[in-house]
């Protein structure tokens, strides 16, 4: 199975190409090259792996490559200054083209790299996580870790092209097609009620790697989403429903230490806490809360909070978040599974309450 | 005399205020702010002079500030870090306004902060420079400077203001004020011969900071530069022309050292080889090159190059410059004062030739 879907937004729309074996054939990446220059930034995880194979498509350029160390801990200022200095080193002018290959770190860099390099210049998303096939590579977030937030540096800046090659998958650890696995239940769970049944039914084979599951899944998660941005580029409202289990997550992810948590582990347990929060707001029925939590469960992800952060530590972590608006922390809950919604009125008592029971 | 001068992008206009003691007039700021947060950006020189004056106009607000190091060899990822940090450990959110308070570099790293917090806050203008009152207050180009090339990193970003209060030129010494006057004269040399005739009358006056040729200079020089930048936001074509010695210019800072020499003395001196080199190709009248210099000399400012730098140097630095598209250099020369134009067209041999005359 192949799919080719176009993100829809107007002279910044591109196409996502999602299937089996795309990366031995050059014609889903070359006309989206811009310039003579491309420089291919990877990380020493994915270099060893597909390296080889993207620069033999590139024959007719001129060809430099950044291989970043592998981590969310390594997503800083100091090593996207790498990037730079590289492209400098190479003498690559604003002519030139990026390519990200590997997962999602690897794709923000890259994205805020090209959004900021002499002002800006064209990149492509080759994702080789399923987090990033399903995420990232639709939406235009790029950007870098702060100490003191995640994600707090980046811009709105859109590739030329995604390629999702599914056969990049199986080189995938399962804890990290399990991390992808929370995106792709997120969709379900946002706006989709019946991807979230069809998940119920084919988490084994999603599991198994049966590439035609992927690649339908990858499919319809990008599909979801892209709906999305293309109502709300900048999210200035919509958008945000992305974020269901992400204030929660960002503060896990920052709590325990970039790196120790995946983020589809945070989001996974972030989900939950939004789902019992739903649930104890009395939004959400005990019935789908438990369909919720036993299909995040059946992805192999966990359901809770890790045991090593307070109460405190979530709220102050929470509170320097960019779902933060003019000083209102912002949630989405749900009002059912596929009825996500926006609420800035989520008190401290309330939290306070979630976080006593679980 | 006051001016508001709109700069025309659609939905990124906004208005340039010019005048005498604007600064003392809170309508001026406080209808172009939102959000609640403040952070005030500004420099070890510039806030000791005027950020109790600007602070004042600011009652209602959560006011912050960032106080950085004064100097071009200060524009640097790391320096522009300070502002994520202390904009997080305010806990600044997405709904907040940067103002940058100062000169070029303070105006550059600010506007790049804003369009990188949390992918976009809002940012406003207050140039107390010369230069910065006519260059960089008009445009949007914001970024820093990497150790292998100035301006390489960055992003187009537009403010929602930008203040110019001629007061403050009050407190600026000779040599910033001359530096500032080389970008007015650029202006004249691009496309405006009457006003290069004005300059030619009223240099004197200027030099002697007399409040209304100020003004009038700024407000001529923003316009014929917004002019510019309308047609062309992100420098696609004929934007380019505004970089009329900067080829030349970034070379002489980068290769003497940031900070060394002032940008305006290196545009200067930068002019002055542009003009040279338009006279060897057989562009520009032996007459036409001599009253560029001599205004240029009038305005206290160098006409060649550091003896300290070789051809050499020059070729190299000027290779890994941001006017190079599709590894070919960009020359903007002139067909005579007020007629210039973009040349891909010069040869390694003219450049040879020229640094070999001067």
């Amino acid at each position: 199975m192949k799919y080719t879907l176009t993100v829809d937004l107007g002279t910044r729309s591109y196409p996502i190409y999602i299937g089996e074996n795309l990366l031995a054939n050059a014609d889903f990446l070359i006309p989206h090259i811009a310039g003579k220059q491309v420089m291919i930034v990877s990380n020493t995880t994915v270099a060893p792996l597909y390296l080889q194979q993207v620069k033999a498509l590139l024959g007719d350029f001129q060809v430099a490559e950044t291989i970043l160390p592998d981590g969310e801990e390594y997503k800083t200022l100091d090593i996207l200054n790498q990037i730079y200095t590289q492209l400098l080193t190479q003498r690559f002018d604003r002519s030139c083209t990026l390519i990200a290959l590997g997962g999602g770190v690897v794709g923000d860099m890259t994205g805020f790299a090209a959004a900021t390099y002499q002002r800006g210049v064209n990149f492509i998303q080759i994702p080789t996580t399923l987090l990033s096939q399903v995420d990232s590579s639709v939406g235009g977030k790029t950007g870098v870790n702060h100490a003191l937030g995640k994600n707090m540096m980046g811009a709105f800046y859109q590739p030329q092209a995604v390629i999702a090659d599914t056969q990049t998958l199986n080189t995938l650890d399962d804890r990290q097609l399990s991390a992808g696995l929370a995106e792709v239940i997120k969709y379900g769970l946002i706006n989709d009620l019946d991807f979230f049944a069809w998940l119920e039914n084919n988490m084994s084979a999603l599991l198994a790697r049966d590439a035609d599951i992927l690649a339908y899944a990858i499919h319809r998660s990008c599909q979801d989403k892209a709906q999305v941005v293309a109502q709300d580029e900048r999210e200035g409202g919509i958008r945000a429903l992305l974020n269901l289990g992400h204030t929660f997550g960002h503060a896990i992810e920052t709590g325990m230490g970039y790196g120790k948590w995946l983020h589809g582990e945070a989001v996974g347990a972030g989900m939950c806490l939004a789902a019992q929060l739903s649930y104890q707001l009395e939004l959400m029925s005990e019935n789908e809360v438990k369909r919720t939590i036993h299909l995040i469960q059946q992805a192999k992800l966990p359901i809770q909070a890790p045991k090593e952060m307070t109460t405190l530590d979530f709220l102050n972590l929470m509170a320097v978040d960019k779902k933060v608006v003019d000083q209102r922390m912002r949630f989405i809950l749900m009002k059912g599974i596929g009825k996500a919604f926006i609420s800035a009125e989520v008190t401290q008592e309330q939290l306070n309450t979630l976080f006593s029971i679980h």
